[in-house]
């Protein structure tokens, strides 16, 4: 495993922009999305919330340790992302000079896109965990922390955009239609939700 | 200075998270932008490009160069913006029991306001910069690096937004009319552009 996270960040983005096919889009989208996690659980810890009462620090208190639980998720799907993208390239590589050949190739890129999708498919599920839990630390969160709140929900949102894209293109080279039909409609609705919130909670932070 | 790309990325992230300003929105919207930019460097570094001519290599080559340049100007900002945020909360702290020190201190906060502005207008113009080249690596990059194109331009909008929402909320504590109407303008103008070139560089990718 690469670890992305105990690289420096330096090295991270250096590795990003090396023209190797991973790191990719995949995994900056989970780290985009483990960094917008990071803001909003700056905010769920300050000791000020936006309306001082007991019961709103208990909300922000809780909003925080499921956070920090989803940051951890997503940090590890950075890694994920760029370890099934480099098994579905090691499954092309295989021989293709026999029928058998040929068959065990075509069932190994077919296994090794699934996971391809998964991967992608997590990170939108956890982002989409992360914005709704937005919405409460935009409604409760410290006012003068709302820039901090809005750029932690924009990194979210272009976190699943860009999950919700990997999977997609994954799923065109899949074959067992159960399970496209299965992560299309997962993605769909992930995206609605996802969307929502985040509207939701850009609206919580104007008001 | 912190340099926030020396550290390992764990760190960044545990930065991030920790309930003190900085570092906070400006930074991590500065850091997103450098990976975005990232993954465009590694798409225009592809040896093969959308069409195969030598033209269009050119081109590629020519856009990574400014890439780079642009990644680490905006490195840089990430750090730019937390030392600027910093220096603003500084000069709230300083002495006001006399009308002399009271002078001096808003003389100071506006002083340090205006750079706190700076940074992430800075930002923003970064990641216009870097949008414009997005629509180059779009339309001539790897049509399998497309997903990598698209998460790309996706962070440079969100560190767009972000640097944005930064400068407009500075801009709302300042008192130098001339350096508001101008910040501010420029931050109208910029925003359109990089909305525009975003728009023109998803519409090519699924050409």
């Amino acid at each position: 495993m690469s670890k992305f996270v105990d690289q420096p960040l330096s090295g991270f983005l250096d590795a990003l922009a090396r023209p190797e096919p991973t790191p990719g889009g995949g995994t900056a989208a989970a780290i985009a999305g483990a960094m917008g996690v990071s803001l909003l659980m700056m905010v769920s810890g300050l000791s000020k919330s936006r309306g001082g009462a007991d019961a709103e620090r208990v909300v922000l208190s809780e909003a925080r340790a499921a956070l920090a639980s989803l940051r951890d998720r997503l940090a590890g799907l950075g890694d994920a992302d760029a370890e099934a993208f480099n098994q579905v390239m090691a499954a092309y590589r295989l021989p293709k000079s026999t029928d058998q050949e040929k068959r065990a190739r075509t069932d190994a890129i077919q296994q090794a896109l699934k996971a391809a999708t998964l991967a992608p498919l997590d990170t939108l599920r956890a982002a989409g965990e992360a914005l709704r839990l937005g919405r409460v630390v935009a409604q409760h969160g410290n006012r003068s922390a709302t820039s901090d709140v809005g750029v932690g929900i924009g990194l979210l949102e272009a976190a699943a955009k860009g999950a919700a894209a990997n999977v997609r293109i994954n799923l065109g080279s899949l074959r067992d239609e159960a399970f496209k039909a299965s992560a299309s409609a997962d993605v769909e609705a992930l995206q609605k939700q996802s969307g929502e919130d985040a509207v939701a909670a850009n609206a919580a932070l104007e008001t």
